[in-house]
């Protein structure tokens, strides 16, 4: 129930403030016998690394992740993984003459109302930072999945009006997706959000975006009924990544919209067994995966920094002007640079759920 | 992590199949010194109780709570509440016949896969049924919270295409709300959702909709960072009831569509204090609360159990027919009946981030 | 974390006071598939038994549990499995004397400092009552073990200064067991406890006493390292029993008095594959069973309650004496009863470390 | 329930090997507000720190920890404070001869038969090096409770069959402990233990001990019914310290040894209020703190690492002799350095029962 805890079985514990020494994360559980090096979380760190396109922001640091614990030999050993990634582009001094104000859109406030006390500089605690370790922890659960056929399409689907068109063709969203510094899986889309962006930033303005969330190769009987429903960790899982602000699986709020008749997927016969027709469901059933693609949506605010100058309040409650320092790094639009945020979470959900479905089950001798 | 429990330091269990003995919930971690009788889980059931209305399903049962445990002399004692409702109008007889039919868009199917064994009687434990005792905690949780003046308004805000207009006067909806048998705060809107659920129901078919809730008089500081922020909790909470496809705070879906000097709420200073003149966040930043009311909403599939004729499999994997047996009860829109629930959960959420909050800080002497 | 449960994967939640409507148990977890009736809780609660021989309390009650959930056609279904005993032979009138005296030994004192409010009747929540729950729980956990042929052998060891001689002939033990109203292993050991609690009764006194249990059968590899060490599972779940006050394993406090190579267990090779030719350690190294016979032991202490007069206070800190009323009903020695109580908490431990087990390793395909 | 941490709300998590890079310590829901610096961890590393008398392993390495996370300007600020000690006198050279032996007494064996792969340099994961982690945590759990005025006294009460006299002279025990470098709180008795100590060394054997806790001050209520006894969770945290093999609390086994009227402590009134006469008990009563003194005792096996030949198995099961390495470093008796572990342990347990406790009752307007 500690609040930098995720995950039951496969657990992650997250430290580390944006500007301290070092950010870290601590997987215990994970089982013994799975091959793992440092370049497999370097890779995923990579993908998710800032300065790689013109839409997420310069930091040039480049994080070099750590394992401290867990592995011998190049192999898990059912111990914790400490994965370490020390700060090593953190200039706090931009961060001085943000120290009283109250930041529109931020969690400064709220972190000073509830401790009485903050560690302003570079967001603190707060800062999305503390999502690489999320993504180097789900890439050792990605691998763990992988190595049943389970993966991951996971893309920008919207920013700010522009949305990718609706699509079932996985394997054409995989494939753009890997050639676009945005996550999109659709290239006429991916043109229309650039331009969008340009025009954001042009503004000193930010946009929110949509990331999709595609997994396949799932087997029937993930999630436990009622309160580990999957959708119900997933939820957790989503809203718990910074600046996200809505969940939804299959046809989610759409679903509301329409008939019973209409959303209903029927049960047919195919050649591995049974299947349905239709996947309006998104994937589960009381909870539990069906064996379809396990698809859903998360929703990202538009980033709260802007260049744009915004009335506030300094911490003794007189007004003043915000303005952010000149060469401050912000992304114009946090949504792109959580999709492989998302797709950790995904991964750690899973994972959880796989180890979780073991017990299941008793074999009668 | 067992899958029938919900909350950390108040933590609900729940147990219980639709037509077996009796159904119940044990609250564990509710604090002594609350006066509590029968009557007020009675009262919360009441509202929650089928039959009410035409449009959720006519099970004439009078579902009574009995307190087993917990209560001394009118007082919470700090030990377990043990909540037990007994089941009295179960004819099984008519699900005789679904016994072998995977029923579209019902748990059965994955229930099987998973266990092996599935009490098909009335849904079993997937049944909605379960509901009740997830009110009947949330009747604890709302009376220990209205005694800070933390008070909840639920209400349904759409239903298949009719939406309520988007409305800031809670005091309104509130009002009007109390008088609706679909609760909803608007009389318009009502009676548009009426017609349409007039309309499915006469074409044998069913209709999702959409929950909204509003807390108002919550004080800063309530969440945890990270993994159990405020709308972490309240998304899992959310999507764990049944036939719930989406959760969103705040603006939600639609923040990702504007921009951050569109979306961003600006401090201001009131007589109370620090707040913000918008309120498009929903009540919180960085997962802790704002002091600001609490908005989301919850997305509920159409009722997957209709009259109209569906085509499906048996468990052989044989193509059959699937209809409702004559006489067969259920909702024309699941999300009617949702309200309270979605408002039980909000509870639930909320009281364990109060008692959580009693130690983020430590007095020096 | 709630106080009223135990286990992870496989996870009881207690509730009922002692002379409430009922107590009851709430099992989650338990996997699907086991051939599970109300005869094997009762079986079960039929050893615990007050009543059955002159040394526990003569409650002429016939407790029935009854199976309210999580069982379908005869079989456990992955659902929460409810068990309720009602409370039949509750008179309360006894106890309004004691209503305002804090009782020597007693945990009227404790609970109403913490909670401000106690169900005084019959010790309430704090009775040992409770823990027919917990053998109720224990007869799943038991069953289900069974069926990989791992079997418990639980004696009384010693009463007061009499303590049955070390013997590691499992099997004689566990055959003059079955035949002792006292569970105890030995049968002229048992003659000499009878002739101490004859004394003690006859003094209006009470006596202490251990008990050793034996698991026999265990695979190799059950408990996690560090803090889920099986033995630290085992202790809290022996100091969890009401009027415990000491654990240990296999030599325990004796092993503090010996030298390393007096203690250590050498590895030797067997027909069944690696063994030691000792077992001191009492079948774990590291936390984690080695595949020897599992022992240890708990010390119970005298019965508080006692017919001789005592000096006390009341509620308002006035000086007063004690005396039990005529004809309450108090064993002489709790530990007899906690036999089949410290069987069920081990069997609840073990059942947890085999369900988790299941998670160490990943199958590389 | 990973196996790593431990603790509800105050929640530590360890990690590290004992010769990999690192080992630390995540602490997850410490309060804000506690001032905090590295010297405050450091000054308890240096009471544990091996080298500092010739009855533990001269280990020369100087454990420096190092707070990466969760403390700004000195102060706690309610996020995860994370301590990292790096590794650096980790010759693992010697361990080489080791590698392929099953050390008898040892969780080589264990850990191999469970994970499949086990880092046997200096024991790895098992190695009592970890506990550095577990003292660095509860010196921030003491220095918390210290401001309530809840202090430690910690002491090794036996070595083999030396026995310090049973005393109720805290103040006594304390002043002489903190002179000796084997915590011992009576200077005779340590003379003794020395004597008996330097006796195994030259044999090239180890001896056993005992350590009680004693702590002062608590105030009356700490502690859940139930399965979160005060005395479960000590004996938990107890039988998770490497080589422990036994708790008890109050008289312990000795209680089992004697009569109700011979144990139970009679309440009395003093200057503060209600109290009592004796304290058998330990310092609770149904799982709650009385008020009174909180002592037990955990026993502390042999050393297993001795430098007198063994006979044994390699991992093939073939028949070896194992004999420690020339000036392998090991401690003659665990016990000694366990004395730290133990009051860190405890304080660990106190301080999450202090946090708990502010759930219990609940404040009406």
């Amino acid at each position: 129930m500690t609040s930098n805890s995720f995950g039951n079985i496969f657990r992650i514990t997250t430290w580390g403030e944006s500007h301290g020494k070092a950010i870290g994360v601590v997987i215990d559980g994970c089982p013994a016998g799975l091959p793992l090096t440092e370049n497999d979380i370097q890779d995923a760190l990579a993908v998710r690394a800032p300065g790689q396109n013109p839409y997420t922001s310069p930091r040039t640091e480049k994080d070099k992740a750590e394992i401290y614990s867990g592995v011998f030999e190049g192999i898990t050993t059912g111990t914790p993984i400490s994965i370490i990634i020390h700060n090593q582009d953190a200039d706090s001094s931009k961060y001085e003459a943000m120290k009283t104000i109250l930041r529109p859109g931020h969690a400064n406030f709220t972190y000073l109302e509830k401790y009485g006390v903050f560690d302003y500089r570079g967001g603190g605690r707060s800062s999305a930072r503390e999502t690489a370790c999320r993504v180097a922890a789900g890439a050792i659960a990605k691998k763990l999945l992988a190595t049943k056929n389970i993966r991951f399409i996971t893309h920008l689907c919207a920013v700010g009006n522009i949305q990718a068109p609706a699509s079932e063709d996985f394997a054409a969203i995989s494939t753009q997706k890997s050639k676009s510094a945005l996550f999109v899986g659709d290239a006429k889309t991916e043109a229309n959000m650039i331009a969008a962006l340009e025009k954001a930033k042009t503004a000193g303005d930010s946009l929110g975006g949509v990331v999709e969330f595609i997994v396949l190769g799932l087997p029937v009987g993930l999630g436990d009924p009622m309160y580990e429903k999957l959708e119900a960790n997933l939820a957790k899982a989503m809203l718990s990544i910074h600046a996200s602000k809505g969940f939804e699986i299959g046809l989610g709020f759409s679903a509301a919209t329409i008939s019973g008749s209409e959303h209903n997927d029927l049960f047919v016969k195919n050649e591995t067994g049974i299947s349905t027709s239709t996947n309006r469901a998104g994937g589960t059933l009381g909870g539990i995966s069906t064996g379809q693609p396990l698809i859903g949506r998360v929703a990202f605010k538009p980033t709260s920094s802007i260049q744009k100058a915004q009335e506030t309040l300094d911490l003794q409650g007189e007004k003043t002007t915000f303005t952010l320092p000149e060469g401050s790094r912000h992304d114009p639009c946090v949504a792109i640079r959580a999709v492989p945020v998302v797709e950790a979470m995904c991964a750690l959900v899973l994972i959880d759920a796989v180890l979780m479905a073991r017990s299941s089950r008793w074999e009668l001798p």
